[in-house]
């Protein structure tokens, strides 16, 4: 298959394109900076433009998107709309846009993470659209054409992002565990799910 | 209790406002064109020039808020915006800019709709909205201050809506019992619950 994967140069992204190209898949690593194709999912310009320079293909998966966290007291406006422009408009425009040229039975598979159902304090942005991003591929399952299908993976804290704020891996889960839901969500036949990426520990 | 109802013109805020009413509370009845009080959810201005006309208050319960409901592949970007901008942000909105106000072990109740969590074809963007409502109800709540709550109520389809669109109302449930959820979210002890007014019927 040929598979766009957006944010492939970040963590989640780079193991996701990966491990779908050791399993034979045409990936196209798409990314803001770098990559095969430059893409920024804030932009529904960009995003046209990447599927108008790709052309065919058979999946989208999208590990890209921003949102704030932050205690509430402390979430300005302009906070909640970061993640509701990027996170979860980004990721609705990446469907909306890809709909007319995904071959038949082709997927979108999007990201949200664990914050969506299993609040902490300072997650209310992050919370809010994640959960948003999750129902609105639930919902638009049941109107996608032609067989396509589109789920959401969610992730928990990434060990290698840990790592990164230099805290313990191991409350984590690896990004190479975290790509195997990806990879059912593109080689599977789910369709509305929410994959939690835990499941693949 | 002094309880301020946003949206009191309205099918739900209407029945909501005089059972309160009827229960002893002294209901200020907001609305964007009559009422007590003039309040536009969709304007944080508004939102605090309410707060700063009504004073002090015990608790808030908002029914207001528009989303569109369309097949996916007409939704505009306008068309997510709108139930973004209005029913998401109008709501957060009212709990942010009230929550230095409102009284100790008050509360704050918002309004989403069984489509959160039961899309059909068409409620791609109402159900992001819902379903997004309910995650930041839920996330804020822990993070409230001074024993205040904030709760949803997720009402069904309403018995004088659907009699308003010339369908039967038996298949919806009358306002009077969307009411009841309201009541037990203000007079109940819940935190951070989704209230699906159907436990009501």
């Amino acid at each position: 298959m040929k598979i766009i994967v957006i944010g492939a140069t970040g963590t989640i992204g780079s193991a996701v394109a990966d491990a779908l190209a050791g399993r034979g898949h045409d990936v196209v690593r798409a990314a803001r900076s770098h990559g095969d194709q430059r893409v920024d999912i804030e932009s529904a310009e960009s995003i046209a433009r990447m599927y108008e320079a790709v052309g065919s293909f058979d999946a989208v998966v999208c590990a890209a998107g921003r949102a704030s966290f932050k205690p509430l007291e402390e979430l300005s406006e302009e906070d909640f709309h970061l993640g509701l422009h990027s996170k979860l408009m980004g990721q609705v425009n990446v469907v909306r846009l890809g709909l007319a040229r995904v071959a038949d039975g082709g997927s979108f598979t999007l990201t949200s993470g664990v914050l969506a159902g299993e609040p902490v304090p300072g997650s209310a942005a992050f919370s809010l659209t994640n959960a948003a991003v999750e129902a609105f591929a639930h919902a638009a399952a049941l109107e996608m054409p032609r067989r396509v299908r589109v789920n959401v993976v969610s992730p928990p804290w990434v060990s290698e992002t840990l790592e990164a704020m230099g805290r313990s891996g191991s409350g984590g889960l690896p990004a190479a565990s975290v790509a195997q839901a990806y990879v059912e969500s593109v080689e599977g036949g789910r369709n509305g799910a929410t994959i939690d990426a835990r499941a693949f520990r």
